[in-house]
């Protein structure tokens, strides 16, 4: 039986440590405040909208939301992004993507200041992430999944890590702070031989695929911890994740699960990021 | 018998494409400029500058030397870079580092426009590695090691590639530039457990410790290519990688030299970026 990493726990410690931040920052007449740019009304985003602003509201950070028609000209976002750049009152800044298609979504990373890019969308976060400096913020998901190792005092220092799947919002940033707190990371990709082998040799085990169920207990064995960033619906209308949860938890030592995983720490990484950059501009 | 990777056929094919491509824009009236910026006389230094302009004039491409004295101030050296930045017959620019410890590198390396950078030093190249984008340009030993690797033909797509040390300058983006053409690449640090292990795990092994004779049998097998980027002086005054070649050579299929392997290529790679710079400027 493995021990489930629930999301939850993580969750409470990461609100509680950013509500202290706010009160601390109350005090000093500072509410942190984030900006959600959102372009049209898609469900996705409707939805994930709505969670971080019920989180944001739980630990006293402020949501401005700033809404464009889904037919708005990149003329229009542009100058959005340059009131969130410009107003000292707004401490970060989510932008729903992707994009409708009229958008150059590189002009429209660019045009973020990279202090205010609290979802690690810019070249300068991802700079950061890279060169392991504090330029930036590091994208949630990919922060998640440490905040869940770290609340789990999952050892990291000279283990080995596989991160599945290599993409600039999950695999790559994550195998980067993998790295940074010394393990010993592989990145894997779709062209990856022998991907159940290569997994085997991990100790932790980073599934971010996107593929429901791509990962079953032929790439796993005792003693290994998984972190499973997919969220899928599968055939029976459940949510479920890259990982096969049923065959995967009797084999290995511990795992998140899904729903309650990774996902729902993601918003709480966020809102940290919001209080982070208020107490940055304070000097808390 | 390993077959020897030697550096000098990858030069002679990496000057004769630049020198066509100095052609092209002499017929434009163009010469790619290099702006060669040194603060103080380090030996090292020197003999780095020294083999640039040698490669530099081989290809037709010229060369302004910007020399401040070692007790020079940030301020003069902002000043140099800003002029670097702004002189339209300026395309690339090396700046020779470390700097003394009177100037702050972050402040430094962040006032070069990364168009300017071909030798990859500003975050702005940094992200384009990280994010596979064309961002400024790649550090150049790096892509010295892809260029033999493509050059020799060595398959990457699929293998397994450990890159051994993690610096911002070599290893980091060597396995980025790896992971671009579907290598699985495993990211070693000195907190790497059972590094030979890991090692005979790969097809590729790009090693980059700056530690003399650091790898040697026991972590190669039969079917390897081996890169080293290391070079030090031993004993007798030879010099030498981290990898031990005599015990290494008769194991694996390939391996580069040192001397006359990588530490060879670098300096085409960054006369190439030169040239690279000044096309995209001109168009051709």
């Amino acid at each position: 039986m493995a021990t489930i990493l629930k999301g939850a726990p993580v969750v409470a410690a990461m609100n509680e440590r950013n509500a202290a931040l706010c009160e601390q920052l109350k005090a000093k007449g500072i509410t942190p405040t984030l900006a959600v740019v959102r372009v049209g009304e898609r469900e996705d985003d409707l939805s994930y909208e709505r969670g971080v602003m019920n989180r944001c509201g739980k630990v006293g950070v402020a949501v401005r939301q700033f809404v464009l028609p889904a037919d708005a000209t990149q003329e229009q976002l542009l100058q959005v992004l340059d009131e969130v750049n410009t107003d000292d009152g707004i401490h970060g800044c989510l932008l729903f993507r992707p994009l409708p298609k009229q958008f150059d979504d590189r002009t429209i990373r660019a045009a973020l200041r990279p202090e205010k890019d609290i979802d690690g969308i810019t070249d300068g976060s991802l700079a950061g992430v890279f060169t392991n400096t504090d330029l930036g913020y590091a994208p949630c998901t990919a922060q998640a999944c440490m905040e869940i190792l770290k609340y789990y005092n999952v050892p990291l220092s000279g283990k080995r890590a596989v991160v599945v799947g290599r993409s600039l919002v999950v695999g790559k940033p994550a195998a980067m702070m993998l790295d940074r707190e010394n393990a010993t990371v592989t990145l894997c990709n779709s062209r990856t031989r022998n991907l159940p082998e290569v997994c085997r040799q991990a100790d932790i085990v980073v599934v971010a695929m996107g593929k429901m169920a791509a990962v079953g207990a032929d790439c796993l064995r005792a003693g290994q911890t998984v972190v499973d960033v997919g969220i899928h619906v599968n055939e029976e209308g459940k949510l479920c994740g890259d990982v096969q949860f049923a065959a995967a938890e009797p084999v290995v030592d511990a795992i998140t699960p899904v729903p309650g995983g990774v996902g729902t720490v993601t918003t709480s990484v966020l809102v940290g990021h919001v209080v982070q950059a208020a107490c940055k501009k304070a000097g808390v």
